[in-house]
């Protein structure tokens, strides 16, 4: 498994100050905005977050007054105080540029939304010692919180099997098959995270608070949402984008058909990343949707751990990777990134009202398009105008994507 | 599901006299050889049996001396008091020309050989009232004999509901799923046969002696076989090309990962009919070679009837399949036979030398081959050699097939 083209926002070295400020700026947007808000997400990715604080507290609505219930609240924010409140708790905020980013959450950029959510999280906020950058030898084990005892059997048994390799578990705090892919790893003596939708010192449910301590205490609890905030239907939604961003593959174990790891499954497969379902008794309710899944191609069958090491590219086959990975990294685009993409010429650069007349998009909209574009190493922009970036020079984005960063 | 472009053997208006000479040739030449012999089953299609059981009673072997054991033991053979005494147990010998005639066995005359086995059967030894050209809605569901009550279970209500369709259940007389599989079917009110390894006279195992009793009674037991032969393992593997070959599709519910069902879904996919598989638990081995298949895509996961009917093409779906008929008709040849195939042209006829040479196959051969594609109704012969024979041509073996032959 390759991860795509897309680096931190800002390749150039960080200035302490403009990244600090861009650090308050994204404390107070999460706090005032739904994570995973398309709408605020692509502002961000174009203009940055601190001058899109600034524009809507000068009430100059960047969204012209599409975020105009943003910018009402916002002088309502202190970021620097919860900064703080929150490291007195334990907890940092971790956001693109820091050493720890996990460049993987970037490829949400440039990926199709899902029920209105979409995006790469302003930030994440970690509530423990590990660092988000060795999420990139990572698993998803996700499934049904009525799980049976079948289901938490198989799920702490994959659990176990992949942190054993070096591989840390990421799932999200609920009874049943996230509470037994958790305690495999932590039995196996592994590394296992819990990405919450809810404030990172938060326990929900309430009788994980043990779990979540542990966690803690001795991995990392992550969330995009800001401590103290609840959980709600939505924030799950948001939260699922998340868990399949961060890892390289996710596994499914026991799902009924309108279950929630359905969604973590989805994101998963519009980011291209490995999705795996495990079979059960065709006569337990649980396993309908995994099965669903598999029935019609969306997820490979997996019975055990190797099984799921092997697709997540953990026995040699990230030799056969570099080919796929860059047709992935084209293929999780949005339908009109695409577009844009297939506007911008091979050979001599063209100007973006051009780009955009081939694309049959606003003038406007191409060009935000090319900036996400450009970040994620897909065009370049030089004069003469727009080009697609080569992905065999020796610095390309593309190029580097395709060696594989493992970390075990 | 369309059944591919065999007609009959001998597509003429059958003499009475010649076809009762071919039927007790086959009888001898099946009570000589085991079912399934490549050499047998090669010879007897490009010359008839009758011919063969002529030239082996005249020492002139066909098989230049590789049928030389058949030949020795020729004379020990009474064809007529056999039919007479099978008759007598109410069992008849069905063979290519009468008008019962599964004519989608016939597929396995250019289908590729596994462990040795391959051809179509000499005929078809049938005791009970049902024909066998009614099985041409039928459903194989095959699996393990030590199932599990899971897998019985299932194996149950699969047969119930395609038989509930109108589809005969096709299945071996072992205990586990083969047993289930008939029950669910007979208590739905349903069809059902048993097609056996050994003489349709015996009862093997011994303990479903009152079950195909049953089977004969009401609906058919059928073996390649004759009368009295006993089960061995070859012939097991035999049996379940036959098995394979008269269904429109084959569900394996339940196999372990050396289950004699895997040959039989290897045969349905050298065939390309369907093949299903019913998961189960990961941590039974019952399951394994289920989810094995389906992990590598030869199956599809498949939970409920209604999956397996829509498969075989009960809801309407075969108004989509004329154009995969065809391509599925020819993907079926084996190797060598695609090999002389594309060596024919397409305008003008060419002669077999021309052919052979093109194909580079030996000339003896590709005259064997061509007189096999002919009646499988891809080739005909005229003045001036052999051509494609045209799909479009209203007459067309290719144009007939196209057209699903369903019972219900």
């Amino acid at each position: 498994m390759t991860f795509p083209p897309a680096g931190p926002v800002d390749p150039a070295p960080v200035d302490p100050v403009v990244h600090q400020r861009e650090r308050l700026a994204r404390v107070a947007l999460g706090e005032l905005g739904e994570p995973g808000d398309p709408r605020l997400v692509s502002l961000v990715a174009e203009l940055g977050a601190a001058t899109v604080r600034d524009l809507l507290a000068a009430e100059r609505d960047p969204g012209r007054g599409v975020l105009a219930d943003v910018a009402a609240r916002l002088e309502t924010t202190n970021p620097a105080r919860d900064l703080e409140r929150a490291e007195r708790l334990g907890i940092r905020f971790v956001i693109p540029g820091d050493d720890e980013w996990p460049a993987q959450v970037d490829q949400l950029m440039t990926t199709e939304t899902l029920h209105d959510r979409g995006g790469p999280p302003l930030g994440l906020w970690v509530r423990g010692p590990m660092r988000l950058d060795e999420l990139d030898a990572s698993v998803a084990v996700v499934g049904s919180r009525s799980a049976t005892t079948y289901g938490t059997t198989v799920a702490g048994e994959i659990g176990a099997r992949v942190a054993r390799e070096g591989y840390t578990v990421v799932s999200g705090a609920a009874f049943g098959i996230d509470q037994a892919a958790h305690r495999g790893a932590l039995a196996a003596g592994g590394r296992t995270v819990a990405v919450l939708a809810c404030g990172v010192d938060r326990a929900y449910p309430a009788r994980h608070r043990a779990l979540l301590d542990h966690l803690a205490a001795t991995m990392a609890v992550v969330s995009e949402l800001a401590p103290g905030r609840a959980p709600t239907r939505i924030r799950f939604l948001s939260r699922n984008r998340i868990i399949a961003a961060l890892t390289r593959g996710t596994v499914v174990v026991e799902a009924a058909v309108r279950s929630g790891a359905l969604n973590t499954a989805g994101w998963a497969a519009r980011l291209h990343r490995p999705l795996m379902g495990v079979p059960g008794p065709v006569n337990t309710a649980q396993s309908e949707g995994v099965h669903q899944l598999v029935r019609k191609g969306a997820a490979t069958l997996v019975t055990r751990g190797e099984e799921v090491l092997e697709l997540v590219g953990a026995s040699g086959h990230h030799l056969d990777e570099p080919r796929r990975g860059r047709t992935h990294a084209r293929d999780s685009l949005s339908g009109r990134h695409q577009q844009v993409l297939e506007a911008v010429p091979l050979g001599s650069p063209a100007h973006s009202d051009s780009i955009a007349r081939t694309a049959g998009i606003g003038l406007l909209d191409t060009r935000s398009i090319l900036r996400r574009l450009e970040r994620a190493g897909f065009v370049e922009h030089g004069t003469g105008g727009w080009r697609i970036r080569d992905a065999d020079a020796p610095d390309s984005a593309a190029k580097t994507s395709e060696v594989p960063t493992m970390n075990t």
